[in-house]
């Protein structure tokens, strides 16, 4: 099968490689998954230079890389109890390839007709719901959101819209390919063609109540002026970071309005799907598979084109996610 | 009855002044505290400068200062079970002064022979109790702590060493009237005398295993060291802003070390001790009444002497709390 795989830790630009490999063996607990589609995530990219804390480190030679995906189960281990034909969403190992095996409680199972697009980025989806469970916002508050554009924030302004929460979307350029306001931004801030503070504008937007949470994809600067423009016991959930700038803060500038900051953990990422989270996942995909349910995509890929794919990811993040489509649903 | 009293907002060294003024009238729910010891705090600073959010706001004229202390109840309203007599802790207002008028339901019940030094900042140690909690740490777990001199840190300590959690104690010099060895603090760091980063000495001393919790009542670049030493999964409790300077941090600096930053709002700064909290307080004064606790203080003072109790709260608050001594037991 083909696999896009990595010998040593290094730039993904420099060390990925198309190879053929294997097709891998199962266990009596685990499936064999033929991906459809898998998304390109700046996470993928941490895993390939070894920055992702244990247990999530590449073993050589020969490690494939990328860690969410989705597709049909193929073949099932003795123990599992889902069936072949079966559609699964999935974050574990070596999702850039044609096949997979995967522990059978990594699964999450998604309906037959679930778009593929959303499927391949089932990690994004429940990363904003969390994102936005974690900010603990209620109906009329207000969220800022840093990389307006990029599909994870795209996704929280669409459920926030659906909670009633008020987004402020910052952007650094408006992309023509993405319609925030249509998707729930009550404010969209370009910080290209800002003439004043942040914290100014912010002010004007809130009428003077201030944001009661973040969640911030970039860092820098502006982080630390979003956090000097909340109402007192605002959460700020840092979910990435983009810019390679710091950011400053007082200690009264959290002191003093009582806030909470927060990394962003994927909820799965040390531990998998719990019996008891099916209800949120149901409810995730009944809510994206809604008509209306807007994924801009960077860019749609075949396993030869990772070059470009991944390129792009690294470039022109604000142009949204790029997918691998590897086979038909 | 004396009272220190301002008229307006400003530094206390420039608007607080000593006053006769009436005896409080009181509620039927309400009591009329004799105050023996009141405790002097950044807090009771920030009230005056009316830096405190909602509703600790000063009214005026004739605002008395001081936000915390311990009395005898002298009188109680007929809806009051508390006896007269009774010795008790609160957080209110008003009591830098003879008589405070208190509803009771703010008032925390103290065994009769506890000691006055405690009972006047018995505030500090519900905060000492809480930071330690938030920090959420395990027995073995390293700890972090600034202003390791400090009334609440020196409490903390101790607290910690009850706990079995290793404490790192980060002061700027040495004073010698404070023991934090003695006291349960495991390593020091002098920051005066600081030969290497932070971050170095502290994964010497960890054996780089870094750090699980930080409390923090300083701010500054140490606090941006303190964090790129943790763990994954620490909690940083911001307790206080004593350095004019800021931090810098990276977003990286919190997503990579999965950790939470948080505030610490003392729990009874909005509302009143519930019920439920009867038996953790009863097990601080427990804790805090063995003959082995320390408590170092900075001065005990006169109401007439508040000019110097206020000057020296602010210039040297590494030496210890200062608190006024109102009238005996």
């Amino acid at each position: 099968m083909k696999a896009i795989v990595f010998d040593q830790i290094g730039s993904p630009e420099d060390v990925l490689e198309l190879r053929n490999v294997p097709v891998p063996e199962i266990g009596d607990n685990e499936v064999l998954v033929r991906m459809v589609a898998t998304s390109i995530n700046p996470g993928d990219f941490l895993f390939i230079q070894n920055l992702y804390p244990e247990p999530k480190k590449p073993q050589f030679p020969g490690q494939i890389a990328g860690n969410h995906g989705a597709g049909i189960i193929e073949k099932a281990g003795r123990q599992v109890k889902l069936q072949p034909g079966t559609f699964v969403a999935f974050s574990y190992y070596n999702t850039w390839a044609e096949y997979a095996a995967v522990p059978s409680e990594w699964l999450i199972r998604l309906p037959a007709d679930y778009p593929i697009e959303l499927a391949s980025q089932f990690v994004n989806l429940i990363t904003a719901w969390d994102l936005l469970d974690q900010a603990g916002l209620v109906p009329g508050q207000w969220l800022a959101l840093t990389a307006g554009n990029s599909s994870v924030s795209t996704m929280v302004t669409q459920l926030a819209r659906h909670m009633g929460i008020n987004v402020i979307s910052l952007i650094r350029q408006a992309q023509a390919t993405v319609d925030l306001t249509s998707m729930g931004a009550n404010a969209i801030i370009e910080l290209s063609k800002l003439q004043e503070d942040v914290n100014e504008q912010i002010m004007r937007i809130t009428q003077n109540k201030g944001i009661n949470g973040v969640i911030d994809n970039v860092g820098g600067p502006v982080t630390g002026e979003l956090i000097r423009s909340m109402a007192f016991g605002g959460r700020v959930i840092i979910n990435g970071g983009m810019s390679a700038n710091r950011f400053e803060l007082h200690n009264f500038d959290i002191l003093m309005s009582g806030i909470e900051i927060k990394s962003h953990v994927y909820r799965y990422f040390f531990n998998p799907p719990k019996e008891a989270d099916t209800p949120i996942l149901n409810e995730i995909i009944t809510i994206s598979a809604q008509p209306g349910f807007q994924v801009p995509l960077g860019g749609i890929h075949d396993l030869e084109d990772f070059n470009r794919a991944i390129t792009e990811s690294i470039e022109y993040p604000q142009k949204g996610k790029h997918i691998f489509k590897i086979s038909h649903l």
